[in-house]
């Protein structure tokens, strides 16, 4: 089915605004907007406020440039989390993604991105600056690197290493290995080839 | 990843109204609403405001009942429609697949939905008595039956002839068939035997 017959132009917005969004198309889009038709005014009302009030009231932590409600980010502001340990993504979904792990009682630092010269980003479009001044204050006692293992993300991780090789502070990265769970017939030979040279001792290698 | 640490209550409220529409899980809703946050203020408030505007000013034409900006829809307002038939339709989408085949000239019902009693909706949750009355009015010649191929499609099809039949009206259905460019080999069978049941002249079968 084409849909270019919109029999209402207020129809026809709320689809081409739709469609707009990632991912979805012009079928999509008539669906979602037919099913909002049939909810509530009250309903519709919520949802689309919600949007704009996100957009508008949102703000960025501004010690690690997290999104949050407030000037400083509940992570930051919590007194029983360490503020000596920072943990450096590229964006708020890692955040959640660690979080949800419930392993790291430390701090973050949102960089916004990463360095991605074929998108036009480079190292002063990203929150590397405030990292460098963070590190400066003198609290910090280790850095975690914790950012995608792809070509663009190692160029990140190599950029802010040599920002701070020259202070104190400890430098790490995210370990890498086999997938807890993989079948190493299955893992590709790069991973399974580093897990071999980087062998850890059995006894810590237990999930405790 | 699982989301159910959010860094910002704000974000949480949009995820959890993003994720509320059919088929959008949450990690949908939350890729959609950070894309909605790095867009401009004034296009997120375009977007939310484009659906509630829709919501609270779309009307149904008095008319056929297709949505419509008017009291009475664009299809039904053209003088050029022939107004002696009417084509019945389950819901607006298929007025689209119709007027996009751009093969008919004549008016529309927009029931509003079929027949489904697993659903709870009976004969008078549709507009079947409005139907009605439009044909005693008197300047109908013909009613389409252009509903689905379903149980719920026949059952209302069915209940309409019944409320129609002692009418003068012509009362006809869309053809049923192999579809064009299908394979027979994969034509089921049920399609496949009534159309050599139903097999109509060679002539009238060529497309104009």
């Amino acid at each position: 089915m084409h849909i270019d017959r919109f029999p209402s132009r207020l129809l026809e917005n709320a689809v081409n605004e739709f469609a707009k969004l990632p991912g979805i198309g012009r079928k999509s889009a008539l669906r979602l907007v037919l099913h909002l038709l049939k909810q509530d005014l009250q309903e519709v009302e919520i949802f689309g406020n919600s949007l704009i009030q996100l957009r508008s009231e949102i703000k960025h932590c501004k010690v690690c440039h997290n999104i949050s409600d407030t000037d400083i980010c509940s992570i930051c502001a919590n007194p029983s989390r360490n503020p000596s340990i920072i943990c450096v993504v590229e964006n708020i979904k890692d955040v959640m993604s660690i979080e949800n792990t419930q392993q790291f009682k430390g701090l973050y630092h949102v960089l916004g991105g990463i360095i991605s010269p074929m998108d036009g980003i480079g190292p002063s479009d990203l929150e590397v600056d405030s990292l460098v001044t963070r590190v400066n204050e003198g609290n910090t006692e280790e850095i975690i690197l914790a950012l995608s293992t792809t070509m663009e993300g190692d160029t990140t991780n190599f950029f802010i290493y040599k920002k701070l090789k020259n202070t104190e502070v400890k430098i790490s990265t995210l370990a890498r290995g086999v997938s807890i769970g993989d079948e190493l017939e299955y893992t590709d030979e790069v991973t399974l080839g580093r897990s071999i040279v980087n062998r850890m001792n059995f006894e810590e290698s237990i999930i405790r």
